[in-house]
């Protein structure tokens, strides 16, 4: 193997894999990145054995072949070459070290064999369609942040997405929740998706996607099966196994009926949100919101370190009503909120609370209340 | 109490005091800051029992008053309180917490008695002298790094102030070593500096120093004794208690005689040896320089990792010579650094090595070195 590589081009692609290597492993290659040369390209790919990720980046091959290096130490050389640099990979059998150089920096990297490399097979992905990148990322974005992080209920530690035909407009759907809050975000069904099975794609993989959305291009490649799940990006691609469970039937607690409606302009609503839980208790963070006519009211009252009130005006002609919520949880879900106004629609104070966004009628977000 | 203060100006304050209270307290009113209204001013003060910080700030006192409430949870409020708002305090002495109140926003804060809150005195300080910022800010700022972290070592856990008065320049002059490297500043001796004690500031102080001088006027007012020293910015102070012990006799350390002179463009010097040190064993990060005739290798060899070498073109006349560093070492000190050029004088491969800053004569710093 002999490579010849821009710098930047190397330090992109290599940014993008190296991050799914994890820093300890009992297995030694894989903290490895396997880098295979051929064509006008050197591809590396790197894996946890659940995640693949792989990238090829344009580069002069004047000799074929493969190997596979510290991700890590490759990573942290690459980055500290100056900027226009060309680096040289060179593989010389005899030595079992890569070389690697650039300027007067020389490096000989241990290497371990590309055969040892594991690989997550693709053969069985019988779904394929194609989606615009934006969609994708508004879809995994705004839902993410309502996953579960107990790992008891691993079938909520993940994103689930599925094809939604029930009604007048088809959509791919994305939906997270932890028990206490949901997001529910809808994308026009894309040609061809309408077969695929619902699937929960884990938490590192849609983390390492939100790192891969933000550089990729105009359409995003996917192909599905009830396994496993592939991103493709044009140049790389992210593979990741599903989570083997069953996603509960989360419809059933976004309710359909809730009267009073509540208006709020997000951002004044959020600072005051972060004001008044300053004095809330560290494990509950429990903000009451206390609604009549056109006024809130949010209090939070902590016996130790004392008392928090603001009031709001607000566009609400419903009962008066006193309601409880995590101030994390509302303040989560008004940063998802992409409009000047979220409207809130709320039945009473131990039913669940549903929050929609004015410029996305298509994202919608269940809070179950607290009880204050 | 009640005082209506700008809460940009409050804010400032806050944030100079708070962060020498510690986050975890046995003694419920350590995390507290004293308020005290008089004058035209709000008084600030906090403390961890060592070291006191205390700020005022222009206020407008409609009663005079004091009171103590959690520097954490005034400090979280009033940075989430809207830039040019006014922000009233008032101490309801029925109630017994502090009303705080801008805008639409109220809080009513826990507080514990001012009389309970400890002070440390500062009646014995019977050396004064006054300086100007800049040079003591350069003085803990590039000695700093030198400073021991061993509990056992408590004697090297601070900066040495201490009057230098024994050659022709005399001079106030800050030094710190663990053991492994030495930096040693001077700078001119203020009048009425020369019979101040020997005294070593403590790690903590010299960080919250690190954070007060970068705001303050352009002369610092310093009281000192044996056991304690201040800190007066105009608007505010820092008082430190100081650690007893002795300080080492580091001159003897400092050699004197070395006659290999090495001249390395600083910039260049650091980048390289923080990319060779990329593939070094974690725990020693050992960096090989091998010296001949205006040539300078940095080799590292890590047999599980690699290898990496680097030449540097340097103006270097003395003896062919292999000498190995902590590349953490040698990157701490080039950062020190402020000219271009940075001259090591070098003895042998035991031997510590004098390190000088063309733009900075009056700094000098110490490496020993490691067996390669």
């Amino acid at each position: 193997m002999k490579v010849t590589i821009e710098r930047t081009a190397l330090a992109k692609a290599l940014g993008h894999v190296q991050s799914v290597v994890e820093r300890r492993n009992t297995i030694p290659i894989l903290s490895n990145v396997l880098l295979q040369a051929d064509g006008g390209a050197l591809i590396l790919t790197a894996t946890d054995l659940d995640i693949e990720i792989s990238e090829e980046a344009p580069a002069d091959v004047a000799g074929k072949g493969a190997t596979t290096v510290s991700a890590l130490t490759l990573f942290e050389i690459v980055k500290r070459l100056p900027d226009g640099a060309q680096v040289r990979l060179e593989l010389s059998s005899e030595e079992g070290r890569l070389q690697v150089s650039s300027g007067r920096s020389q490096f000989a990297l241990a290497v371990l064999p590309e055969d040892d490399f594991p690989s997550l097979s693709t053969d069985d992905l019988e779904t394929r369609f194609s989606m615009p990148t934006s969609d994708l990322r508004r879809l995994l974005g705004k839902a993410r942040f309502a996953m579960s992080q107990e790992e008891t209920r691993y079938y909520l530690n993940g994103v689930y997405l599925h094809a939604h035909t029930d009604d007048d407009a088809p959509a791919l759907r994305a939906a997270a929740t932890d028990g206490h809050r949901l997001a529910r975000i809808d994308a026009p069904l894309p040609d061809g998706a309408s077969a695929m099975p619902g699937v929960i794609v884990p938490r590192k993989a849609i983390a390492e996607l939100g790192r891969l959305l933000e550089d990729a291009e105009e359409n995003v490649e996917i192909a599905v099966s009830s396994a496993k799940i592939r991103f493709g990006f044009g140049a790389g691609y992210l593979t990741s196994k599903l989570i083997d469970g069953s996603f509960p039937d989360y419809e059933r607690v976004i309710p359909k009926g809730n009267a009073n409606v509540l208006r709020v302009e997000t951002k004044d609503f959020a600072q005051a949100v972060d004001r008044v839980s300053t004095v809330s208790a560290d494990r509950t963070r429990s903000v009451k919101l206390a609604l009549e006519s056109d006024r809130l009211r949010l209090a939070v009252n902590n016996p130790e370190a004392g008392s928090a009130l603001e009031e709001l005006s607000v566009d609400y002609g419903g009962d008066p009503l006193e309601i409880g919520f995590n101030a994390r949880y509302l303040l989560d879900v008004a940063q998802q909120i992409d409009g000047e106004t979220g409207t809130f629609k709320l039945a009473d104070p131990s039913s669940p609370t549903v929050i929609l966004d004015e410029e996305d009628e298509r994202a919608l977000y269940v809070l179950m209340p607290l009880r204050v």
